[in-house]
């Protein structure tokens, strides 16, 4: 065992990948996977995860590689880290059914995203509490400790409101490790990142896809400058002085351009003379420049999803392999 | 596809196998079984829902090899039978959880018990509905409905108190095509099988491992007697005539015997001139007659654990092959 603690991180493939994504998870992610020399990184994509609110082969397909040529594109190093889908690893399932057996309900019941639903259903005047919950929604916090435990994950990288499922985790691998007298499962631990947190979206509200109003990471140039000329700003004249922090057009740049850009923009903002228009030409410029290669790449990458699948295979590789050994361990446990 | 449908049923290794799980299950599903030539057969030892009870791993083990060297000491066919225990097909698990992104949370809180876990609670002063509960027997009938799907399991032997598994199974199959307008799930259908009930135990009561009051199937014969010979009766003398139904000794005999022998013992009973004594040692010289050739293969396999695993092994290849080209099918249909 390497001193250094292991990462893990998923990814849900349920949309196409905007810049919250990249600003908010890729690039923290790669970032973080890059600096953990000495230590092991798991990457995956969460396919299984995705079928609780997409029921359509097509549109996980697509997702699935569109996030796989992203990592890809965006330099994801492949000697460093274990990329794989959860279906390359389908041992999480089984471990996901061994997890059952010692998890409570009463911890599934405290989980946040069913307590919302169940919030919810309380608001509308005939609704019950488990109304549209199906039991993916409800037993997803299992599928992710499967997840986690699965590879000893030791360091999970999560935003604020994340914080619980590697909590979950812990309580899990604990109820196993008491029941079977073992140190099987490594305990895994949070990291909040607080830059995993969500970039503001065009119209000024966090960027979402259930807002509709994210930018495509890899998209037409000319559609991308069109889109940021669309940003809703104040009426002030280049000549007056402007708050940088809460317009959007320099929030994005923020979030995406180097400190020092960073603190140039700020200047011209709070000093005269220049126009958001201006503005908007230096933030389109700046997404120019960052992604005119990824994107060459990643349009490549989806050119060829046979050689894009021969890769994910092959990344997959080692996942597979510590899958298998921890299944088998396992089995020498419980005694299946 | 053949014309008769397949047939499919499951046991789980939770404890030391008794006659009553002979009676009431084993022989019917073998004699079941051996009359569906056209047909298909599944049986399979269910040694994950084992888990949801059993915390042991040389408990399960024990017991998975005893059913197993039980099921082929009484002559299961294997030449038209798929005998695998659900860790040789862990697509189950992965099938589990893609049925589990379909299925409403209402679904499993209709489950019969479940539903009597929250009764047992709501009798005691303090305790929570969910208390006690843990996942892996709240979402069982999800992992059994993988079970039945997985094979296309068309007749579900069952008893009554069944019923509700193969109905959830059938509704959960629906879910699955309705969300992927496809047919890709057999929707399986139940067939109650009368004799599929509890015999009574040693003490009167229905025969269970938690009264304590079970004969074990293969036993040394001596110690089966002198269980026997244990069993309460009133205290009519042989020349009174006694009342066959409601006797321990009877019903047992009832159970097991063939019809013109169980006539002859209930003339026995209801003429004058038998003791108990008697009808005692009838039964176990019954028993004697019934066991004595399995017993000894049981012992053979069961000195050999290395030849019955690879007994088993290649008793599960075709049920891997199918479980693997089920799974394949979903994966084309969700896009995993």
């Amino acid at each position: 065992m390497s001193a250094q603690k292991s990462i893990l991180t998923g990814i849900k493939p349920t949309g196409q990948v905007h810049i919250g994504n990249y600003a908010g998870m890729i690039r923290p992610t790669l970032d973080l996977m890059a600096s953990n020399a000495g230590g092991e990184n798991f990457l995956f994509i969460a396919n299984y995860h995705a079928l609780n609110s997409i029921g359509n082969a097509d549109e996980i397909r697509r997702y699935t590689h569109e996030i796989a040529a992203c990592f890809l594109s965006l330099g994801l190093d492949l000697e460093h880290t274990n990329f794989y889908r959860q279906s390359d690893v389908p041992e999480v399932f089984e471990l996901t059914q061994v997890l059952s057996s010692v998890t409570p309900k009463g911890l599934m019941n405290r989980a946040h995203a069913y307590k919302a639903a169940v919030d919810a259903n309380a608001e509308k005047p005939s609704a019950q509490p488990d109304d549209g919950v199906n039991m993916g929604l409800y037993t997803y916090p299992i599928l992710m400790s499967a997840d986690i435990l699965l590879f000893d994950g030791g360091i999970v990288p999560v935003g604020r409101d994340q914080i619980q499922h590697v909590e979950f985790a812990r309580d899990i691998a604990g109820y196993f490790n008491r029941r079977y007298d073992t140190e099987f499962f490594t305990l895994p631990e949070h990291s909040v990142q607080e830059n995993l947190e969500a970039i503001v979206g065009l119209d000024g509200r966090k960027m979402s896809k259930s807002y509709g109003n994210t930018i495509p990471l890899f998209i037409d140039p000319k559609t991308r400058r069109k889109m940021i000329n669309k940003i809703v700003t104040d009426s002030k004249l280049p000549e007056e002085p402007k708050e940088p922090d809460g317009n959007t057009v320099y929030e994005l740049y923020a979030a995406l351009a180097e400190p020092a850009e960073v603190a140039h923009l700020r200047a011209r903002f709070e000093e005269c003379g220049m126009g958001y228009g201006d503005a908007k030409r230096i933030l389109a410029d700046k997404l120019d420049e960052l992604f005119e290669v990824p994107a060459a790449r990643f349009a490549e990458y989806m050119a060829d999803p046979g050689a894009l699948e021969a890769m994910m295979a092959e990344a997959a590789r080692g996942a597979k392999e510590k899958a298998a050994a921890k299944i088998a361990g396992l089995r020498e446990i419980v005694g299946t």
